[in-house]
């Protein structure tokens, strides 16, 4: 998992002490995976935008993903999700980012700086809800450590989280520097791990087992021709509809989850449009009927939150960097077709999170079960959708 | 159009004068509206809950619903829809209310001081983004003449709006005292009329005639047995899905509209829950997930509003009612089918007001059509659903 | 009062029906005003930075400010107050603005829209609370006759008010159109009228008589020789402290007003520093340390909110202004000395809307007393301070 | 340092072995403070209300305070204050809470779960920047720990910070987890320790030193006989102003302290009286008022917050906390004398945080002089004020 890591050099032999331990570590696989599917596989595809090349955040040029997989005997099941923004040093170049609140349960870190200041200066990382502090405390390690950030003394961690805690020890707290240093340092471009990896390795939503999903899209050369990436973290209730189609009248499950309903779903977007923070804000904001048409019901306990940050202006001088720096950057009124693709990718983003997730067990015997694909044809094409 | 009204005979001898020709206004009916039907005629019912008896707003007790249409020569196709919630003065029965900025691309009157101290004080009016002021302005001529109000220095009103312009001679801004007095004394239980009427007169929706439309929920005697009932004036773009089914991929339009795309949605609930205003504002956030469902793009030009009041605990000493003056409320954990209830009766009161809606010929020979019934039926039926 | 106003021309021939009886309406002198000073007379000069040639808003280059004085019979006492960014049309030359709602018990008008795209479109217009709707529907009037402007559907006045009901027959409502255009069309540079006069006839502050009060700062080279200005509406309580001196304990008044102690404050400021949206409402916030250094007690009852634009980048295509249009903005980490200018200018503004307000008496045979100078010098001196 | 904590004992046994080393660590003294003062003591008595019996955040009943200092050879210079709430338990007995970001510049940990539900669960603790992960994470196994808290999964800890990285080496990271058990465990009643102590150890205001201040009111009877504490944590810029009197004009300085001017204050409100959270979020505004009147000038990089919770209320059943739980709560009418309890409260625990505060040598030699009084005193004295 750990593989060699454009321009990490320098901090890999600084810390070299601390990482020692890695390669026994890495991101475990489940047993027993069955081939699983992306949305796409399905002849379901959201909205009027094409995909970026590999239908992933990563198709943001430069943003890498890495993932830690907690798997250790019957309990542990967790982990952590790091999306890095372009660059070795994301404290020497911020980047015009917005944290929109859909619903504010939960224990987002970061939110009240980005709110002021419009800028993201770390990597954002996902973990379970009660590791999300060590999490943070872990990442600000990180930052202190690079190089050039040796007079550094305030770090604006950005960590957010969804509760594992129905199939994971969430109490233990098992989640650990090392771990946080693992999906750091292990994030690459190219196609991204989805389903029961990283934070999202003991989630579940809908009652079928979630976790990490993501998808992009390309605005046509007239709108500017930009990408946007989503990825997300499911973790929430509702009424399982895909596409249009209302699977939770259709899909009986073979034993029901016992999991109770309240959940959350983190939601990161990166785009290389160029946007100041407030346009993030609003195209954050947008995020959340893609959600919304997956069959969220927004419940009272859901933490919903969508991080936004753009990386066009990377590079600019470090104190001018919320609004674009004086750069050109897009205006208002081209803004609709970027809102329509947070909500297309979302969407997508979500059904990748729960077709690529496999079944898992684990604390007490807990089990949540992977969406079964064969039923979930069928009924797609019960209703003149998918193949 | 003008009934005698409950309660409202003090104010109507006060007030005779001014409203000596109410009778020769009115709201006169479009010509050629052929039969429309409600989205539960077409076997289309979002979500799980039943409807109160009208599925309307006006299912809440004592909600009322009045509108004055305009429709004058050629070019005027606008109006007002007052709704009300129970009792004769708002002002001395101040409800909890909330108010939700989905986009604030808009006008809505009396925010601020809603979002500071969480209560509604005078009847809610929809109207065109022109007239929202001159509404508010006849809005509190009214409030101050009611009997009691005699030394009331303050009123704060609620006014909404959206574009008509493309159907009405918006600049001429024809709305007048009189048409806001005739909405509110004309309001009344019961049915309520939908489509090309009251504030939807001019309104277009995806392209086809929108306008008002209302539906409502009643939850289960073991979540409280509450109504919450959902009125909206739909006036924004996209890409039309009803029940999941994309329309907007199947249905032709005999005539492209050439209206902009972007738009607006206005959504008033009331619900007999026993909410306070914090509680009433996370209800209010809810409601943009059923506008998400019918295929909004919620574009950088659409005004999207939620303004949301409880009807639970009129009667209080006006002092005492911004979180429910010491009675009883639900908790925030029993919120959750409330949630589910604003976003299944909005997406339907959504449907509702473009099922409802007639062709309207307006402004400069502009045309916004209705949409087929008959096509779609058959467009449902193609995807397994509707009748 | 109507003076020949730069490039107003045109509107003036084409709307002269309508102002045809300006000359005879005018803003009336209270009779038996004494002489009057400003805080800079009595050696009170709050801060660090020095003022502009007026210590006025208008010394914001192309500010413009008018007042429309209502004082008719014993009981009409109020006004209104015009606040012009430069240029002819704010309409085609947008500008950053942003809104800081301090206590939102008020009815400002125009919020939601400057909150979203962070723009101002029209000039700002300060009235009573009961003639708020009515003076933004005459700005309306106004807006959508100025040249250029013939096929605009959409306009976002921004009108604040307080309630000077003490003084003033605020139910009577006796603003009109013709106010509100005389206000606008009389805006001009230079000294402004402040005390009891336009939207301030009929405040009161500190139980003292309050109304218009300006002020402003301007910046050293080092950091960039901005000018930033200050104008109030000064109607609230508290316990009067001037430039540190505790007046409140020191100066009887001969009666007290018997005036309800609740009451509001309007700040508006303009600067010439380029600024975007998000950086002028951070500004914005720090105008309120200014008034609580008055001895303001933000009372429950106090609707005390900051409107701030910039006019650094008039000039620009109007969809692109919300941040500055890529031009070259000051960084946040300059910002601080202009937070302190916000603070200090705001300070003297409001000591100079005392200082210079005269007694009124109005509805009722109420009285509200201008604050004693020579009694106030006496207090001064007795704590060092003062001339 | 370690009392005996009413109701902890079940704890303290089971924590034994965690807490073992307890005993030798402790709040050292820092060495050589000379006798200090309060504000009363200089007859500097903000406002109108008579204070509590210790003047502290600890007049309000059950109210409990803690600090760990750590003084460690040269570059350690930092702590953890911990504010208690009443009871053993606060996940069990949840308080009506709300948190006000003046200025978002900073890591306040818990904010969005607070905005969304408006309860305290935990704790208030207080510590250096880059210490509030770590702080919040030893905070969780806490809670965790507690007896009844075996099934609990959400935790959402409340943790502030300002920078004290010119005096402390925080970069090194020094607070342990200890640390934070120790101050949480020392918590108690009755007077508060100021100044240079806890969180407050390496902090500096107005270039002197700062560090921990309180402050508390009682309203009279007639409105209500509640009490309001106030605990500030200062570490800001400004132009010092005591009572009104310009200090910052009179007093030299012996050295520079060199420090740069951007700071933060954290402020925290404890009252016994009934509120709701929005309630609370209305009088949490109203501590920066106070915090004006000491001359701060609100910089750039100030991260200022107030976090306000109610006791009131304690005993109910969880889930009935967030809007007082249908008890008897005071009317938004009724509000204004504890806004002024809050203003006066914050201005007097920010006097004496400097006041109490001793001189401090730390990181790299760099020192920050405590404010001398007797020269503090001759200038009070010069403006007619103090003793």
């Amino acid at each position: 998992m750990l593989r060699p890591v454009q321009g990490m050099g320098v901090l890999i032999s600084l810390c070299s002490i601390v990482f020692s331990v890695f390669a026994q570590t890495g991101t475990s696989t489940p047993p027993g995976s069955p081939a699983r599917v992306r949305a796409r596989d399905l002849n379901i595809a959201p909205g009027v935008f094409p995909t970026g090349k590999w239908n992933a955040i990563t198709d943001v040029a430069g943003v890498r993903v890495g993932h830690t997989t907690l798997w250790e005997g019957d309990n542990v099941r967790t982990g952590v999700t790091a999306i890095l923004p372009p660059g070795d040093n994301p404290h020497k170049e911020k980047l015009p980012a917005a944290i929109f609140v859909g619903n504010g349960f939960g224990k987002l870190l970061g939110f009240t700086q980005v709110q002021e200041l419009g800028v993201l200066e770390t990597p954002v990382l996902l973990t379970n809800t009660l590791s999300v502090w060590r999490v943070a405390d872990a990442l600000v390690d990180y930052m202190l450590a690079l190089p050039g950030n040796e007079d550094v003394r305030s770090i604006n961690p950005v960590v957010g989280e969804t509760n594992d805690g129905y199939l994971n020890d969430i109490r233990g707290r098992h989640v650990t520097r090392k771990d946080v240093f693992n999906a750091i340092l292990s994030a690459k471009s190219g196609p991204v791990e989805e389903g029961s990896v990283g934070a999202g390795t003991g989630t579940a939503a809908f009652d079928w087992k979630g976790g990490i999903g993501t998808s992009s899209r390309v605005l046509p050369p007239e709108s500017g021709g930009y990408t946007l990436g989503v990825l997300v973290q499911t973790n929430f209730g509702g009424h399982l509809t895909i596409d249009g189609v209302p699977v939770w009248r259709e899909l009986p499950k073979n034993g029901k989850s016992g999991r109770p309903g309240d959940g959350s779903c983190m939601i990161v977007i990166a785009t290389d449009t160029p946007l100041d923070a407030h346009q993030l804000q609003r195209v954050s904001r947008r995020a959340l009927a893609g959600m919304a048409r997956t069959g969220s019901t927004f419940s009272n306990g859901s933490g919903d939150y969508v991080i936004a940050f753009s990386t066009a202006l990377r590079g600019l001088p470090t104190s001018d960097t919320r609004s674009t720096g004086g750069r050109a950057k897009i205006q208002d009124e081209e803004l609709s077709p970027l809102f329509e693709a947070a909500t297309e990718a979302t969407e997508e983003a979500i059904y990748n999170s729960l077709l690529q997730a496999t079944t898992v067990r684990g604390r007490d015997g807990h089990v949540v079960e992977a969406i079964p694909i064969e039923g979930l044809k069928q009924i797609l094409s019960k209703f003149n959708r998918g193949i």
